[in-house]
Order: structure tokens, then C-alpha cells, then sequence
């Protein structure tokens, strides 16, 4: 008699605080950041794929500060994920990234839960990840999403543009004359279509690509900015292009944090 | 001599949970579906904005089981945004919703801290409230995003699609032929841009919605379809169109719950 194959875990997608590298860490802090049962799920996992191996220690670290984890730090399994499957803008599903994918979940399809954490926010979104899910999928094994911060999305919210239609992009070009022309094809859909457009781009470059916006877009184009999201400092402004003009706006804005440019009408 | 202009108020964006009208509530268990931040703030506010007075009520109700409200609910002040403000798909910027929205934030130009919700998940995303952010961006009000579920986005990182670039298009046309025709559409973007498209639906016609996709898309697509998130039932299933064709990935969804719809490749 063939032996009954044991049940598959669920692959849990493990949101992390917004604040990594950027502000002295409290582990006491962390269900200020996160739900309980964001914590409670992190808490209990012995099998993780990270983007990052450190990172997502300093999480548990946080997580074993806050309520203790179910087994201690060193023999909890944290793989990483393979650098062709998470290559930033490579996610077109491949035949090689697939399989890779699928080698990861080898915990769940004997049994055990496994989570998933990015370097910070919600893994697989504007982050590697999405091939780990696609191989759960086609594996049968569950997958649940948890709740934490989501900076596009705080962002979209605090910017108070079109939250009813609105496009992820991503990077522009940093080429000023391709930048400047990738800009002004993104205005053209938000003013045509009323999609509002988010951007991000690497904090060192943010100050370049917030000039290029207001030497680029049009006097009645809407732009905010979000800077530190899920930080002390954090710091959103939302107006019309002819409104950034003065300087004003712009001004005092933390551009060396994380940042999130937004367009629209 | 002038007196002094108050210190102005923050505008808070509160999201609450996913499960309104769908579960029995249980006050005690909201600290873990909201991150403690977001409740304690609105536990001391005492001037709200709502999408609907009686859900913000019912949301408070559960604030105050979970640690109490800093002032007794029937003296808390909850403001519905204006039909114009909020009327679903209306979200261009007008003089008279612009007006009606500034008067909303009166409290706040009064000195006091105010919130925002919406009846479920994050006030201005696929939900009205932009107005009001907007609003408050041109009054010099400081906004401040907090965190908590948001479907849309656990849709997609659930989905395994393209997180890196994707677009909300919200709801699709009711009329077959127009429907088929929007679907066609949004297919053709979503595989030769990559943007994995995101769409809703009313939960009672999201059968209806999901045969059409099954009827239209291509068979090398991928579809995703989440449902309940948020909710104990909550199920995401994400596979190619040509997989979805037999029927047993569709067999078995609650798609009475609130569905998330997602396309790409």
C-alpha cells in the first residue's frame, strides 16, 4: 500500500515594517507596525524564503522581541531567493526561474507552513516573489497574504489622486532625454485616461528624478510625493505642478528616504 | 492685535477590516487585523469623515471593545462625505465637490486631529475620499496614511502575477458584448506590457464575471481570482486560462464573498 502523501503547508506572504535600515529598531514596536495576526503567523514559522537572508533575521529578531518566536532564531531554515529569480524588473515567467521557484517550497509539500518576507513592505509587490506564488499555485499549495504597510498604497491614499484607477510603473529611465520622454508618456495617460501613475526610483536619485518631474509635466498636471513612509518623518505633498513652481513645496521634503512619486489629474 | 491661528489638525486615513456585513464581529479580535497604531488612533479621535456613518459607528463599536474610546462614541462626530463627493467613478476634480470637501475639514482648521474610512479596507482606494485628501493637501492639512488590509493588494501578491508593474482598472462594462470587448482589451495590454490588470466586480455578479473571462481570454493567459480576503474562507486560485478550462479550479470558490480579479502572464 502506497504510504498516504503527507498534507501541504501554506505559504504565508509575511508583510515587514517600512523602516528597515532607516530608523533605530524597537523590537517592543512591532505591533505598532503590524496586526497580531501578521506577528502571531511570523512567530510560529520554522521555514522562510527571504529576498534577503539578514533582513529577514533582523525581522524574527524583532518578532522574537515582541512575543517570542516558537523555536529559536538558529534553527529557524531561511532560504534566499535565487538572484536569476528575483533580478529587480525580471519577471517574466521562465522555465528556469519556475523550477528554481518550485525547489523552495520543498518544506510545504511535506507539510510544513512557510512564509515569505521582501526587504521591507509586502513581498511580491513592487519586489521578487511572484514566481515563489506561481509555483505554490501550481504545486496545490495554499497561499495567504498578510496585512502590513504597503508604501505605493499609503502613498496612493495620502496623495488623494485617482485611487480609483491608477498604474504601478515602476522605474523611469536615467537617461534624461529617455527619462524626460518616459515622463511625459506617462502624463499623457494620466491626463487621457484619469489613471493616476506611480513611480519609484532609488533614494540617491530621488532629488534628480523630482526636478526632471517639475521641469517635465504640465502647469496643471497633479504631482505628490511621499517620502518615509511608515517613518517618523514622514511627509507627503500633493498639488499642481504650477503649485511646486514656487519651490515652496519641495523645500524641507526628505528626499534621501524611500520615496513615491505620483501623476495624475 | 491678531490672535493666533490654531495649530491645524491631521487628516488620518484609518482603514478598517475586510469582513463588514460578512462575519459576525468579534470586537475583541480586531487588534488582529489592524496594526495597534491604527487603532489607537482611532480610539482618541473624536471628528471622522465616512463613506457610510453607520459602518464608521459599527468600526468604532469595535475600537471601543478592543481598548476602549477616549471619549464616549455618541459624542463623536461622524460626517458622511456628499453623494456628489463619493459617487462611485466620479473622481474628477470639480469646483463644487472641491468646496463641499473643504468644508468637511473644518474640525481640523479648528485644531483637531480628524479620520477618514471608508466601509471596508483604505478610504480612497476603490473607494471614494480623494476630495478630501485633496482638500486638505490645499488647506495646508498634513495627511497621514495608516496601515491595514487593503484587498486589492493581497489579491496581488496572493496572485503571483507581475507585482512590478500592474494597473486597478476597477469595474468592467455589464453589457456582454461591451464586456468582452473591454476584456479583450485589457488581455491585450496585460501581455504586451506586462501589466498585470486588476479588476472588481459586484459579489453578486462575479460568476457572471468570471464566465466571460473564461469565455474570452486566451488560453496562454494566466487568471487569478481572490476571494474573501480578509475572511476565514478566503481562497485565492491563480493558473492559465487553458488549466482553469475543466472547471475544478473554479468549482468551490465563494464567489458570493468579495472577489478581486486578476490578469496577466
Amino acid at each position: 500500500m502506497k504510504p498516504a502523501a503527507p498534507l501541504k503547508g501554506t505559504l504565508f506572504l509575511v508583510p515587514t515594517p517600512l523602516d528597515f535600515g532607516c530608523t533605530p529598531q524597537d523590537p517592543a514596536a512591532l505591533a505598532l507596525l503590524l496586526p497580531n495576526e501578521t506577528v502571531l503567523v511570523a512567530a510560529r514559522l520554522r521555514h522562510w524564503i527571504a529576498e534577503n537572508a539578514k533582513s529577514a533575521r533582523a525581522f524574527l529578531k524583532r518578532v522574537d522581541g515582541d512575543r517570542g518566536l516558537a523555536v529559536p532564531l538558529q534553527s529557524i531554515h531561511i532560504t534566499e531567493l535565487p538572484r536569476q529569480v528575483h533580478k529587480k524588473g525580471d519577471h517574466t515567467p521562465t522555465g528556469a526561474a519556475d523550477a528554481q521557484a518550485r525547489a523552495l517550497l520543498d518544506p510545504a509539500l511535506q507539510g510544513h507552513d512557510m512564509g515569505m518576507v521582501s526587504e521591507a513592505g509586502m513581498p511580491a509587490i513592487a519586489d521578487p516573489g511572484g514566481s515563489v506564488v506561481r509555483a505554490a499555485h501550481a504545486l496545490g499549495i495554499e497561499v495567504r497574504p498578510l496585512t502590513g504597510p504597503i508604501s505605493l498604497m499609503l502613498a496612493l491614499a495620502a496623495s488623494g489622486l485617482n485611487g480609483q484607477s491608477f498604474a504601478f510603473v515602476g522605474y523611469v529611465p536615467q537617461d534624461p532625454a529617455e527619462r524626460g520622454r518616459r515622463l511625459r508618456e506617462l502624463e499623457s495617460t494620466a491626463l487621457k485616461a484619469g489613471q493616476t501613475q506611480i513611480l519609484i526610483e532609488t533614494p540617491y536619485r530621488n532629488a534628480a528624478l523630482l526636478q526632471a518631474l517639475l521641469h517635465t509635466l504640465h502647469p496643471h498636471t497633479r504631482l505628490a510625493v511621499a517620502c518615509g513612509l511608515g517613518l517618523p518623518l514622514q511627509c507627503t505633498r500633493s498639488a499642481l505642478l504650477s503649485e511646486w513652481k514656487s519651490g515652496a513645496l519641495a523645500a524641507g521634503l526628505p528626499l534621501d528616504l524611500p520615496a513615491v512619486f505620483l501623476l495624475g489629474r
